[in-house]
């Protein structure tokens, strides 16, 4: 279905692939594990893979509007997605609208407290030693950013937040916190990568005040709740109907 | 023997009681106890009470000779210390010269890396919460220090790091890292506060190569290590033979 060549990279919810035809580019293949706890929880769910490209696809494409770079090229087929090939920055950026989740476990800052401006954390990605939490002086001494990409990433991030948040809320949905990845492209552009799905943002659902039902993203399966596919499920109808379908790979 | 009142705190190394001629003094207690992983870890040394209270005390007066602000006012006995009643600052600044520790198994960087400039992080001061390290970000939104207090904290620990690392230096020990305290006294200035003594310093000796004979703080309690005193004994045998007793109070 789609002109990939060989695996450059398996990670828990993804594949990347070369293309056959550039060098600049590569297709992503969304799978339907999910991870928690830094993989200590796993699982299959059917569908996964689906919701989270096409979701991620119409996010991209929202973010484009807004003139925000992105790795995204286009769908390829439900579960495929073309890129820009892009060298990643091993850090994921955090950006809290809501405090919930880890943050009340390392603060005194209660849950439900409204961040704003927004928080950002940043974390170092390594599985082997847990995805730390990382200051920005330790970040200086690990040199993978220069001052000047640090403060690009975190304003990139922050414009991220702002048309992702107007977004959802134009569906009824919260934006409480949303994990990003970067990347550096072959002609040394910094652009946003990796997915934004219920895998990476939490969202919840402003149509209901139940406190368990409102949730519509992975939280459903790190906190042991049902329906966790129908949450997915329900984000993708209504970001697609807020945007529609996402434009094909050539 | 110490005009003391009534006990205002107790932690786990320390007492901390009134004063009964000024509300601008309080005494402190050095307790014999040792804790270490938040507690979970504890001891009984004969005799820590004193050596820490006197290495801090002299320590304290090394700090004052170069014009940096501390509680300290004196000693009035073995192991006890007047001091300035100061409302502490819930933060543990602490200063890495040398990288071990948990910034080893919270970065990829590798035990015995020289950190120059020398690395500052600040941990929130909370049993519960298991002094998390914390980020400028989040320091931010508890909102617990001012820009312009965050940035005297951090020049002071910087100079307090060159100060002591320089006497340290003098009698053979190499000042790995250290985590200082800050108060603020009833005038509303900001001083070193707590203790500096191997409780609260990573100090290695400079005339053996044994990574494990080296150790002359905490660490050897940590790691299970025996000789934790005659560590203690050592450190406070070469601050007194390069500085000579401390003070008495009054």
């Amino acid at each position: 279905m789609q002109n990939h060549g060989s695996l450059i990279y398996e990670g828990k919810a993804k594949r990347v692939f070369t293309s056959q035809s550039s060098p600049d580019e590569v297709f992503i293949e969304f799978k339907n594990s999910a991870t928690a706890f830094n993989a200590l929880k796993k699982a299959e769910f059917h569908d996964k893979g689906r919701l989270n490209c096409q979701i991620s696809a119409s996010l991209f494409e929202v973010l484009e509007t807004h003139g925000i770079p992105t790795h995204y090229l286009g769908v390829v087929s439900d579960t495929w997605m073309a890129a820009q090939n892009v060298q990643i920055i091993p850090l994921e950026i955090v950006i809290r609208n809501i405090a919930t989740g880890s943050l009340c476990k390392e603060t005194p800052i209660k849950a439900g407290t409204e961040l704003n401006p927004a928080l950002l954390d940043i974390y170092y990605k390594d599985d082997d030693l847990g995805d730390p939490l990382i200051t920005e002086a330790r970040l200086d001494k690990l040199g993978l950013l220069t001052n000047d990409q640090r403060s690009d990433v975190e304003d990139l991030a922050r414009r991220v937040n702002k048309c992702l948040k107007e977004f959802f809320n134009q569906i009824d949905l919260t934006l409480v916190d949303f994990k990003l990845e970067f990347g550096i492209t072959n002609r040394r552009k910094l652009v946003v990568a990796d997915e934004i799905s219920p895998d990476t943002c939490r969202l919840w659902d402003q149509r209901t005040s139940d406190l368990q039902e409102r949730i519509l993203d992975k939280d459903r399966f790190r906190q042991g709740l049902d329906h966790v596919m129908e949450a997915y499920g329900e984000v993708f109808k209504r970001v697609q109907g807020a945007y529609s379908k996402p434009r094909n790979y050539k």
